[in-house]
């Protein structure tokens, strides 16, 4: 007799999907790294501001130490550039550890955990990493049916994910429609809003969730340095909430979460403000040029407000994989999102100029080929 | 009405309590921080190697990517110098995150998880987190009681944790030993041996634990690179066992747990063993010159096999604290053990030899006031 080890809900988790790392692709291909075009992960293609590696340069001489768990220096700057006391931040090893600790700090095993079809991956992995029960609720146009979430809330409900852009299909909720939602949602139930890809909303589409976490004791704003800040191979997340969640969630973070060289990279991340509209700049430009290739491809895709764009390569359930094998081969790492749902789809990050042309040459090959 | 959120068992947990970093220490006693002597979280006195440092800097033009996330090169390397594949490898944000996951993986609510007084807070964090039922078992001259401990294990009981050496106690149990207690837990319980402190045991001492993981599928065993290895601050730890429980404690990683600077520091430092040289050798020569300072002061201590020594301070249950305070105004921080329930002790790490003599001559300054 086989021994069986952990818990059911453990043994049937599907671990998480990551992008194909550049070097991995090149050694199953056969392809030089340098010719590699990467975009599968929604990394900021200009890599890490000059900033954060000066900051990480003047932070090398401590890492015999361990961080510092409380992040004194980092909380403070986030506490002046959001607005709030530093008692209301909690940070994390990326968001991802933010929303895996709202996960354990508010749900028990066989409570509920609401959250849209076609939303992020570890929403799913985080619920059934608890044994708790997931409710999915059919995504509309791609993107989050807050009256049909707010419908889907049970008794044993306590947590609901919204993303904000939402990853991987780009789709964006207003302000006024959110905050309408918010009001809605027992107090009861907590919220977490994942705002990963926040920082690349046009200035007439932004809204205050900050203020919202004044208001709502049941709020948990997320945000992260992986997307427009650049620091994804740093791990940096954090959360804002009042301090009664977040002395929970302070209770189960690992105490040495952010690392010495990530909390010095964010602080000077956080400040750099001309490093975050080059940014912008640059994923609206690139946003019209793919978007103009697709449509000259006749290709559907879903609008985004991130710095990803999901697009339809077929309308066989194939058509992601085989498209997706075609682009690997011409050295273009990009996401299939058969996992979620959508193998009709791909799901490409805004590079570099250079980038977004090799990635547009490859895919009507790709598609030529197909 | 208040509303109150989380499970229960999250809300009593008491946070870890790290050790205060020097600048805290600086700003709350007007201190110069350059002055100040931190002997109290166990790090490497000499930092991270120099080839740490290098690696680093190649690295660092990768970090607006997100790490790869399956650590291809450095489970490489480590499958190399443990003799062990690759499958058998679970990389951690810190052997920390080792212990959580494991206790995620292997063990449900209301079960139980067997570990010794006296032994690393983590586990009782974990299993406290986990809403568990923590078997705490006496310990024997501040050491692990194996025979207690077998007898302790009950039907639901699914992890049991054993550092050795142990922290913060400095306490050793013989492979020969350690092996007949393997060879006695029945297979259904998951065994994690922590051997954070393993590479400071002289030759004559060591044992071949990756050997027992071959013949006991139910060992994890856990190490880190927080210690002898020099690299506290970037967080790194894995895990060693066989598939099966490799497989669960995958599920459960967060996919970019381990970030990019720290992956490429570990495969430098990891074969570094002319710095691992230096780093015993300073060991062995600092714990002669504290432990013949506690015996020339009168003072009881635990014989240590790790890179801290565990001293009775006084024989009052205000001791610790009060002799931490002393040695504090004169800018030296070591570690005081009251909330492992030792409150008349003190953890200091062995430092440099400068740093050594500047806490025997603060400790003498505390004690002659006491």
């Amino acid at each position: 007799m086989t021994m069986q080890y952990g818990p059911s809900y453990v043994r049937q988790i599907a671990p998480y999907v990551a992008g194909k790392p550049i070097s991995e692709v090149a050694r199953e291909f056969g392809l030089d790294e340098a010719r590699i075009v990467k975009l599968a992960s929604n990394e900021n293609p200009l890599g890490m501001p000059e900033s954060a590696k000066a900051a990480m340069a003047r932070a090398a001489a401590e890492l015999g130490r361990y961080p510092d768990a409380n992040a004194f220096e980092l909380k403070a700057a986030l506490a002046v550039r959001y607005g709030v006391p530093a008692e209301w931040i909690t940070l994390g090893n990326g968001s991802n550890d933010i929303l895996e600790i709202a996960a354990h700090a508010f749900v028990e095993k066989a409570q509920s955990v609401v959250y849209s079809q076609y939303s992020f991956a570890v929403y799913a992995l985080a619920t059934q990493g608890l044994g708790a029960r997931a409710i999915v609720v059919p995504a509309v146009r791609h993107g989050h049916d807050l009256d049909a979430m707010l419908a889907a809330i049970e008794d044993d409900t306590r947590l609901l994910f919204i993303a904000n852009p939402n990853n991987p299909t780009g789709t964006f909720i207003e302000g006024p429609a959110l905050e309408a939602f918010l009001e809605k949602v027992p107090r009861r139930v907590v919220v977490v809003l994942d705002e990963a890809y926040t920082e690349y909303l046009p200035a007439e589409l932004r809204y205050d969730s900050i203020a919202w976490v004044r208001r709502y004791p049941n709020l948990v704003v997320s945000r992260t340095f992986s997307k427009a800040f650049g620091l994804a191979g740093l791990r940096v997340g954090f959360a804002i909430a009042q301090p009664e969640l977040t002395d929970l969630l302070n209770r189960l973070r690992q105490p040495f979460n952010v690392n010495t060289m990530a909390q010095a990279a964010a602080i000077a991340a956080l400040g750099d403000t001309a490093f975050l509209e080059k940014t912008a700049a640059l994923n609206t430009q690139g946003y019209r040029r793919l978007t103009q290739a697709f449509d000259k491809l006749g290709l559907e895709y879903v609008p985004s407000f991130g710095n990803f764009v999901l697009v339809r390569v077929g309308n066989d359930d194939g058509a992601g994989e085989r498209v997706n094998l075609a682009l690997l081969r011409q050295g273009v790492i990009v996401r299939p999102v058969g996992n979620y749902g959508l193998p009709q789809w791909l799901r490409v990050t805004i590079g570099l100029p250079e980038e977004n042309e090799a990635f547009v040459t490859a895919l009507e090959q790709a598609l030529a080929q197909a």
